[in-house]
């Protein structure tokens, strides 16, 4: 992706972060440090920022302590993610959990939200009240992620609701705040959180295709992880795919002992990674069109690029 | 402890609170319906009141979001603890973590944390910085005392450090905001604030007494619970007590197999029950006299009364 425009921006987003949590207890330092320097792709405050600056935004630095804030919702959630999951890997390094265990990863999540809040503090109610409901909305996806993964079903309706709360609801407020904070008209502002909302659902229908198809050299993750926790929501769409798709009798015998591997043979093979795949680029259409009343800038034009780069990423 | 003066805003923080938790996720509202409803003593929302009514505040439910963020924070942070200490009972009921399980209520605590920032969104930056900060400290507290708890020792300033920023800071929130909201003067809001952070300095000293002395019935959970995650913070302190106060080869023998009812024996008769007591009664009277620039009001004398009740509480 390219980040030329907001590449001042992202600089002082990772100073920020870094700034927030620095504390007097050591192991948060280092825990929240460990997490969040470890090379995440800052989609979210890439796209405030391109939002604040399509809306004419002139000052980058005004959107600094929002785009970090939401950086860390995000990065906190991974961290309790991990815990929940068992999932020892997290882009390349140890997650927290496997490095400072269970007790200090669920505190080192705390801590991050705490600062999520400190982040945000100054921006005024208009703000907060935006990013309370985006934090709400996470927990609840989350939740009903792991409420479908334990009952061992998921239909497509509920599939939905799990992306667009845990995924789709921080991206429209990255965008909605990043508009809002730029000066945005109210239809600008509207325009440009319902793209990122539609690009949110994307990225996570081709997060949870890399979770069966991807590398995991590439990823810095193992893939099948997902499947593995029996929560990837995609995967568990794509199982019923594969029943709706192809008569119990006629899914191809896979010769694999291992199930998990067993369950992404069968993925790849039964169309649902195809249906997925169309399933995005649907969305990313969608998204596109949102843009229609943004005027024309090079954020805008950044913006429209980003569509193509969320649906055909490798990691 | 006498609710009178601020009966009908409690009334309103209870009603707050569980309209604030309203989930479409089911799972995310009987989780935070079951530990808020479990009659805690909403001591926290309590003081918050009490500070807005003695600096001349004369409209208790402008505080009301503020007060039930307050109790939301210190709610979430039981539900958090309670998975770290492996506890399965909180106010006499099942933990949300015993009853359940470990993902759910990591997830439940977060949604709890959310619904503070919702609760809090409205007001303006000031209160937020606040929050932000106490919810900081808090954490700070509790990851301080995990450190102290693995390592397996503490010294008194670090016992000191634990229980300020584990709870005193959120007690001092509560009632800097209170004032606040209530239209306190600089001077009105910090005395409040110094009174507040003493009686919750005191209010936890006599939080690990009882962990030690009090009767497991009344207290709604199991006595020696700290002691047993090797993570009450006194006892440690206590520990350390027996080793200053008595050379090792003269601590009585106490005939007990189960090691934690041992060191509690020990403890009891050690003489670190009297010293904590002590520390509690000095922490109180410096709560009291933090009270002096405060003009006379029935909410002054409640305060003033409080520091009695938290001093000779049982449970």
């Amino acid at each position: 992706m390219d980040f030329t425009l907001t590449h001042a921006g992202l600089v002082a987003v990772e100073e920020a972060l870094v700034a927030a949590i620095d504390s007097e207890v050591p192991l948060l330092n280092d825990a929240s440090r460990h997490i969040l320097t470890s090379g995440g792709k800052h989609l979210r405050p890439h796209i405030a920022m391109l939002a604040y600056l399509a809306v004419g935004g002139e000052d980058l630095m005004d959107a600094v302590p929002m785009a970090a804030a939401v950086e860390m919702v995000h990065t906190a959630t991974l961290v309790h993610d991990d815990i929940n999951d068992h999932s020892l890997l997290r882009r390349g390094r140890p997650s927290v959990h496997a490095r400072w265990g269970r007790t200090f990863a669920l505190l080192t999540g705390d801590y991050m939200f705490a600062k999520v809040y400190q982040l945000m503090a100054p921006y005024g109610p208009a703000y907060n009240v935006v990013m309370a409901n985006a934090c709400t909305q996470l927990v609840e996806g989350e939740t009903l992620q792991a409420v479908s993964a334990k009952a061992g079903e998921i239909d497509r309706e509920t599939y939905k609701r799990i992306v667009a709360l845990k995924t789709a609801s921080l991206f429209e407020a990255s965008a909605r705040m990043g508009a809002l904070i730029g000066g945005g008209t109210p239809e600008e502002v509207d325009a440009l959180a319902d793209y990122a909302y539609n690009l949110g659902i994307a990225f996570q229908v081709v997060d949870d295709i890399l979770d069966v198809i991807g590398d995991p050299e590439t990823l810095g993750k193992p893939v099948g992880a997902d499947l593995g926790q029996g929560r990837g929501a995609f995967v568990a769409q794509g199982e019923r795919a594969i029943l709706s798709l192809q008569p119990a009798a006629e899914v191809a015998v896979i010769e694999e002992d291992d199930p998990i591997k067993r369950m992404m043979a069968k993925l790849r093979t039964s169309g649902a990674i195809e249906m997925a795949q169309r399933q995005a680029a649907e969305m990313v259409d969608r998204a596109r069109r949102a843009l229609e009343p943004i005027g024309p800038s090079p954020a805008r034009d950044e913006l429209e690029a980003l569509t193509n780069l969320v649906l055909e990423r490798d990691r």
